[in-house]
Order: C-alpha cells, then structure tokens, then sequence
C-alpha cells in the first residue's frame, strides 16, 4: 500500500498519529470497540524513541516488530521501508526531538458474527509522543523505590513474551500492590518465585562485579539488549539466567532497562535501601547508554525541513 | 451520573453503542488509541444477552460485571439502575430481540506521561448487537470439531479467569492450531494438562451419566451456571472438578456453554467421533437451557414502544 506524502513538518505539532492509511493529530487516533486488537488484546505493537532528533537502534525495533507480527500471524500493508517513512513521518509532524514512536497492529474488525480470526482485516496505528521517562528525573533523583511482586508474570507457555503485547492485568496489579505498600513500581514474578520483568522494563541485579537479569519468560527489550551489549563492550561480567528473588535483594546494585529512560537505577527493594545506589557498575552502563546514541551506526536522523 | 433520555425504539436499527454518554450509532463506538483498556489490556466486561425481547439472567451479568470491576478497582459513574437502563436503551435502540449485549469499563486515557493507573479516569461503554452464535447453526447440525490444544490457558497465578478479560492471545492461537488441523474450534489446558476453556465458552464432558466441568482456572460463565443448577434440578450427577484431558477423549458425550448459544453439542474431538452426537444428556440440558428462558425469574423484557 502506498503511504501518504510525508507531513509538513510541525503540522501536528506537539504528536502526529497514523491511522488507517493517513496521518492525523492525536485525538483521531482511535480503533473500533470491535477490533479483535481491543476485544481479544489480539495485537503486537513496538515503541521506537528518537534522542536528539534521530531514531536509536530503529532496525532493531523493526525487526521485532516483523518477528512479532509473524509470529501472530498479523501483517501489515506496509514494508519495512514504508514503515520506516511513516514512523519518520509522525515524529516529523509532530515536531519532536525526543520521542516515543509507536507502531500497532491489531487483528481488526471481525465481519458481523465471525468468530474466526482469518476473517477480519488487520490494522495498523502509529503514533509520535513526546518522550516518555519511565519515571520521572525527580523520582530517579529520589530513588525508585522497587516493589517484588508475588504475582506471576504471565507464562510463556500461554503468551510467547517475546511478542511485545499488551496482556498486562498482572503487571497493572503488581503497580496497585506497590502504590499500597508505598513504593514506586513493581516487578512480577514466574512459577519458581524467580523476578521477570516490570511494567515496561528488564530488571538486572548486580553482586561482586556480575551482572545479572532474567534469561526467560520477560520480553526480550532493546534496552536490555542495549545494556547487555555494553556489558561485553566494557568488559563487565554478565550472566543470563533465572534470577532468583534473593539474589536481588542481595544485590550490591539494582538497576532497570526501558525504551523510557535507558538504564535507571533503583535505590530500593520493597523499602530496603539498595546498598549502592547509583551504583557504579549502573553508572557506568547508563553513560555509556547515552554515549552510544551518537553512534552512526544506531542513529536514523529525522529530517525536519 | 445521568443517563441520557431513553433513545427511540429503532432508533439505531441493527445495532445501538453507548460510548462518551451518549446513545451512538455502532460506526462511532470507538475507543482512544491511548486508552490503557487498550494498551495495557486493562479492561473488565461483561455480556449478557436478550431472548425473544427480554434479558437473560442480566442481575447474574450484572453482579459479575460489579464484581469483576472491584477486583480490578475499576469504577463506573452509573449504578445498577442507570447501568440496566442504559444496556436495556441499546437493545431498545437497535430494535433488537434477540441480541449480544456488552458492557466494558477501561481504565481510560493517562495524563500525558503517566504510568499511574490511579491518575485515569476509567470508561464506560456498551452496545447491542444481533444475537452472536458461537457456531453457526448450519456449523452446530454439522458437528464441531473441538482441538484440545496444548496452549495453556493464562494462569490465576498471573490473571484471575473470574474477572471476564480479553487477555486471549491464547486462546487466539489455539484456534489458529484448530484451524492448521482441520477442525472447528478449540480449547487450552492448564499447567497438569487439564481442560480448561475455550474462546468464550466453558467444556462439559458426559462420562457414565455424569456430568463433568473444570472448577479451576475458567471464567465463571453464567451459562455455565446455569448448566450446573439445570444438573440439579434434573437430577443429573455433576463433578466440578480438574477435568483430565483423557477424561474429555473418553467421555460418551461432550458439550460447551456460551452466551453465545447456551448449550451446543460437540460431535468430534480432534477429528475422533464423540460417541453419542448428540447425546441424551446434553439434548436435555440443551432443552431446559431454552425452556428456562421462559421463567419470570430470569426474564427483564425490554420496553420496545
């Protein structure tokens, strides 16, 4: 399918949707309540940033979102290339240096009574916000304050985690369970009590120099692939494997990987004051997270004029 | 919070939506691209449906949507009053007697840059629809075929099946395993292999003139009650307990339950014969499904003129 001639640049000033086949501001960016994408959370989607005025890493993300869709048995009409116009294309009229790109398929309105989901026409949505921060530069100043969860990250053996969904009741809970007990966010847990992953980020745990985070059963983030790489680059020893609920309360330092933020360090488990916080393994991979936006190799300008 | 002047009977003839307050055509009950009951799944409903013009046990409907909306501290600005009015509005609207009637509260639309999902407002919407069947009547003479798939359903660990959600990317693809084999329609197990559900019904197998249905891990389908309660009044022995899946292969008779059709009869289990098609306990469950339609207690007419 052809996309439409880019935007004028600043057109949608502020956040610039795409929604069946045009671009329109945010407010229009709205899906049928029959969409099989909201009625059966039939879906994949991925959240691309631009730093600076350039997207990071934006082949990574597209070939997640391919793999994903794939793996759904959703597409889109759209190539990568034309993909990659349209995400430019709503940064661009949306005006936005720092932004939080985000592309959507849904499985789509299912014709009157099917209850098959061959039948209904998938949909794409796109969209550029402002930069999103998972938390705030006040609270990361103050500390976030992480909350382990009891409840159990949905299984893979249900939903392949690799598939960025929107499945997040038991994440959304564990955000109610923490905001009971007084701390910041929350991270779930799987069947053997070993921590998966948060509402919209990796956890990793760092004890005598290792680096550790979950190897299963959490979505396989950019960031966290980002902050793993790192950990080869700067010689920092990294195991991937399950991560045990003690090793992370034990943890010298504690820090979290999110397409919101980069690499944020968390002062606090459940309340307990995490011994270094920032930590200086945490502080080493968070520069170098911001250094390696200026790489060519991860950097895809915007054009704005 | 008010609710609109009852719309005219037929006003929106073949369907009614109730979305933002107000009495819409279905062509505009849509939902905001950012709304977390999209984007984080976050989102409770129910369905109830309308016989011959009256509602269907909707006080059952009713209590279970409250409830569902508690446990995942979701709220509506109407009460059971105003809720039933507006349900009986949309059917009375779309002309309907016969009809597939939601109700759904999201978690609504986050302050820009929120994670907080006590800062949104929640939503309400709801609609009519023509009756949905979940197999065509030509389908139901044929026999379904019913894949027992070895997708687990989504745990109670991570999400609990008595709040009716649209989690279903497991249920989705279990039908699409269906699909790849051959047969009609499908159902998941939990983690020990038992059967679970299927996309929008609960599984009833007939072994020995006793009636069995899993007790855990399923929504609690109002259908599926009132199989249950029709048990005991007809005398039929009933097991609600794990249900094998080998139990399921080997039963004489095999059934399921929906809004979408009551009681319907399934012929085959992955391609293999259920042994009697259908069989004398289901027809009679079949038959006191409907006739119970007709009983004061259960029947809330809608008010056509």
């Amino acid at each position: 399918m052809s996309v439409p001639a880019a935007p004028l640049a600043g057109q949608f000033e502020g956040g610039c949707a795409f929604a069946d086949g045009a671009y329109v501001p945010l407010t229009e960016a709205r899906i049928s309540l029959f969409d099989w994408g909201f009625t059966r959370s039939d879906a994949t989607y991925d959240v691309a940033t631009t730093w600076q005025g350039a997207f990071f890493r934006l082949d990574d993300h597209l070939d997640r979102f391919f793999a994903s869709l794939s793996k759904l048995r959703l597409s889109i009409p759209y190539d990568r290339g034309e993909l990659r116009q349209i995400l430019h294309g709503c940064v661009r009229a949306g005006g936005l240096k720092d932004a939080y790109v985000a592309m959507i398929c849904t499985r789509g309105v299912p014709p009157k009574g099917a209850r098959d989901p061959r039948m209904a026409q998938n949909r794409f949505y796109a969209y550029a916000l402002p930069y999103v921060w998972i938390a705030s530069p006040e609270k990361q100043a103050q500390g976030i304050d992480l909350h382990v969860s009891s409840r159990q990250r949905i299984s893979p053996a249900s939903v392949d985690p690799t598939v960025k969904n929107y499945h997040w009741i038991d994440l959304v809970q564990s955000l109610f369970d923490a905001y009971d007990r007084g701390h910041d966010t929350s991270c779930v847990v799987d069947a053997e009590g070993c921590v998966t992953e948060g509402p919209g980020f990796n956890v990793f745990a760092v004890k005598d120099g290792v680096v550790h985070t979950s190897d299963h059963g959490v979505l396989e983030g950019i960031s966290r692939r980002t902050a793993i790489e790192l950990c080869a680059r700067l010689d920092i020893p990294l195991r991937v494997a399950p991560l045990p609920v003690d090793l992370l309360r034990g943890a010298d330092e504690v820090f979290i990987t999110s397409s919101g933020g980069g690499v944020l360090p968390i002062a606090k488990i459940d309340g307990k004051p995490v011994p270094k916080f920032p930590g200086p393994v945490t502080q080493r991979l968070q520069d170098a997270y911001w250094a390696i936006h200026e790489e060519p190799q991860y950097r895809d300008p915007v054009q704005y004029t």
